[in-house]
């Protein structure tokens, strides 16, 4: 018990490749990614000018006066400084650079807009490291990685541009993110509404902590994309785990395991879990980047992967071994899409890096999401939410502790009715929407409900293939961005 | 010059008098009060019971994990858990049980709004010491002495009592606070528009800050309320600093000085501007506290004490020595209305507390207001801002220096239309008032001015004598509270 919480919520919403990293860390990664997918490229060739700005390390108090250098990109191809906009994404968990490349929506719609585009790096990940190579040393270098903080760069980010920047400052500024991106791009609407006139969170599941949603949501969202995918395909994985369990149990089992599964070191008995975490969390970014055409988001993946992975999931009532053979091809289509791997590394389900390492701070800390399943709502072997044992590994692993309450106490949880301009978008596929707002709150803080959508999939670049419920999820999120710039031009220019 | 500006920004919103402390040295200095003003009395006797609550040190960051008591008063003799409200006092810089002394609005509407009231105390003040007896120490250890953590403070309070106390969860809440408590409540709104449903803001200078306000407005509004004390009265005063100037460079200047002034120690020629920054600071505590009618708030003073003081300062044009005889006597009505002073201390405008001597350290790190003299529009010797000089002293008191932007970039500034559901309030007579909001901003932002009013008049306990202007005020405060439990109400019961 337990165990599954505690992996899950070390999942990253997504796990950024660096790719054009200076840390000579990151750039040891970013070649690491290079060797396992030759033919990664960032989906768009946008072009950007990279600067740094000196941030307090701590913005909340006095004693500690020192700076470090926050990174962010600027594209001004399309900036009209007369009636234009400044699009602000509020960095995430990661290197800014992927963000950027992975966030077409912003690059699309910026003629339209007029737009100046800026990308802000959140502190602890990409560059902009507070302490360099000892940010991540202790629980002492950390204390300055929490939302608020990286809120705070942002505000005085977008205040400096706006001193420094001529044409900057008569203009409005909307802040865009994605994922936890659009948390804190919803969070920065509340908290700093002076700064901006709107947000647009993208799969931001602001409702996925503390007791806002019931935790089975995520993985009964999860389940409900695999039942969409093909007959008997849920149930396949439901019965997987006893399958996996009784060979686990057979003397030649684990050799037997190792070898279906072509892992690249053997199986022992205390490795079970781990096999079966990580299962489950490729089923969970399966759903996650479900999208309806091929895309290289957290791996390279055909189009509509869940269903195609399936395909090879259509009969639960075969023998244990079959069964797990099974899963194997379905695996493939995530592991091995590009035909180029030669073994499966359980501790990997996406690609390692920084980043998602230091989000499993956060996820000991502020960012405390409850999961659960119960293998009867669900596909999964069932597991409570056990916050004791939670906050026991978080400590051991982080030497800090969980405070489960304080983003409620902090953001508002449900009473956020009383602020104005975001629009929450989420797409029904997406595990995350169970913890998302799906239902308009007032006449500005409006759902997007993109119902073949996974995760953030109206963030992605248009394509040919986008599906009328995408188009139209976009042409409602341009609407309402429009209609902001209108109204603060209309105030602006009506100010003596 | 500099040295007012110093000197000035060292002057509390109030200065507050420890009555019923346990701290050690705040009894000391309680008893102190005592011997000084024998007859004073809390104006009134109010009952309340009193609860400490464990607050996080630091509510920004994971890595220190202690926590101190926050003191709190709560009185429920009106309260009624069905339609009733909690009325929350956002504690300023002092002791909470003076506050609660001092505020007599909230008992007073206690009744006709069935409220639960709760005083909280101000981290750093009072008895919620974060560290003890360390608290002073330093500047590692005031580093956890800002308006977010208060805030915090606040928040996680109110989510505690709603968790404890039986009926308090389905109940609105709203923030009281004046001069900096006011601040906060206002504040705590903007930031905290989930846990409560609106703030009265009496007094509170939120565009005290940066360049939102002109930096003289504020003596200028002291040196208004002197031309209106009497003719000549703000004429004499002006002239006075020529008349000290001279004297003071005569060989037996000095001395007369001294004995002038009736001062308990000798004046020499280094004292001359304490002594000037003395009598500054004591017209514009004058100017702050021109109630009218008798009251005992930072001294006890007759009704209109400005008007009483303009008495002896009817004629600018005299002899230096006769003007500064006169300005004496005027000094008399604030040092000696009980007559019992023997001597005059030029370090002491106030009653010296350890509340006002931290209130030091908040306006060297966010609290930057800047004040400014230029001896035409207003009484006093010119000075202007000087921002670096100010930091250099912070740096030589505190060991730290100031972020004069920082408020602004936190709060907005004046951008908070977006926000709602405030009164601030504001006493045309109070030099606050210049960095008050004085103008409604929307509906629901709205501004209550007070003719007659000097400091947060509106807050203390109603009279008989008071005048029809200040009346209207309190029911128009009242109206908008009520309005806003009831749309509380209204939309708490229409949900499921």
């Amino acid at each position: 018990m337990g165990g599954l919480a505690f992996r899950l919520l070390l999942l990253p919403f997504l796990a950024p490749v660096a790719t054009t990293a200076v840390n000579p860390a990151l750039r040891a990664l970013a070649s690491l990614n290079l060797q396992i997918f030759p033919t990664f490229q960032p989906e768009e060739a946008n072009n950007y000018s990279i600067y740094y700005f000196d941030q307090k390390i701590d913005h909340f108090g006095f004693y500690n006066t020192k700076t470090f250098k926050q990174r962010y990109l600027i594209s001004d191809k399309y900036w009209k400084t007369y009636d234009g906009v400044i699009l602000f994404y509020t960095g995430n968990e990661g290197d800014i650079t992927w963000f950027s490349n992975h966030t077409g929506f912003m690059w699309d719609v910026a003629e339209k807009l007029k737009a100046l585009l800026v990308f802000a790096e959140h502190r602890y990940y990409g560059e902009s490291l507070p302490f360099g190579d000892d940010s991540f040393k202790d629980s002492k270098h950390l204390n300055f990685l929490t939302s608020e903080q990286a809120l705070a760069d942002f505000a005085e980010l977008i205040r400096h541009l706006k001193r420094t920047v001529p044409g900057a400052d008569g203009q409005p500024v909307i802040a865009i993110g994605g994922s936890y991106g659009g948390v804190l791009a919803a969070w920065f609407r509340m908290k700093y509404p002076h700064l901006v006139v709107g947000a647009l969170a993208a799969s931001a599941p602001i409702w996925q902590f503390e007791e806002l949603t019931p935790c089975g949501v995520f993985m009964k969202i999860v389940t409900e994309d695999f039942k969409k995918g093909g007959t008997k395909c849920s149930e396949s994985i439901l019965r997987s785990w006893g399958a996996i369990n009784r060979l686990s149990n057979t003397g030649s089992g684990l050799p037997w395991l190792t070898r279906a599964f072509h892992l690249c070191s053997n199986l022992n008995s205390e490795d079970i879990q781990r096999l079966k975490d990580w299962l489950s969390e490729t089923w969970v970014n399966l759903a996650m980047v479900n999208y309806p055409y091929p895309a290289n988001f957290l791996k390279p993946l055909p189009s509509w992967p869940v269903k195609e992975v399936c395909q090879y999931l259509t009969n639960p009532y075969m023998s244990d071994s079959l069964l797990v053979q099974n899963i194997y091809q379905a695996l493939n289509v995530y592991y091995n899409y590009s035909g180029q791997t030669r073994c499966n590394n359980i501790s990997e389900t996406t690609i390692g890096n920084l980043g998602s390492r230091v989000w499993g701070y956060q996820t000991c800390t502020e960012i405390i999401l409850p999961f659960c399943t119960n293998g009867v709502d669900d596909m999964f072997e069932a597991r409570s939410w056990d916050l004791d044992k939670y906050s026991d590994d978080c400590y051991k692993q982080w030497g800090v502790r969980p405070r489960p309450s304080w983003v409620t106490t902090l953001y508002g949880g449900k009473d956020i009715r009383s602020h104005s301009n975001i629009i929450f978008s989420n797409g029904d596929l997406d595990p995350w929407s169970g913890g998302g707002v799906t239902e308009d709150l007032s006449d500005t803080l409006v759902a997007v409900n993109i119902p073949d959508g996974a995760h953030h999939l109206d963030l992605r670049p248009s394509t040919e293939t986008d599906p009328p419920s995408l188009q139209l999820a976009r042409s409602v999120e341009l609407r309402h961005m429009k209609q902001w710039v209108s109204d603060f031009y209309g105030n602006y220019r009506k100010q003596p």
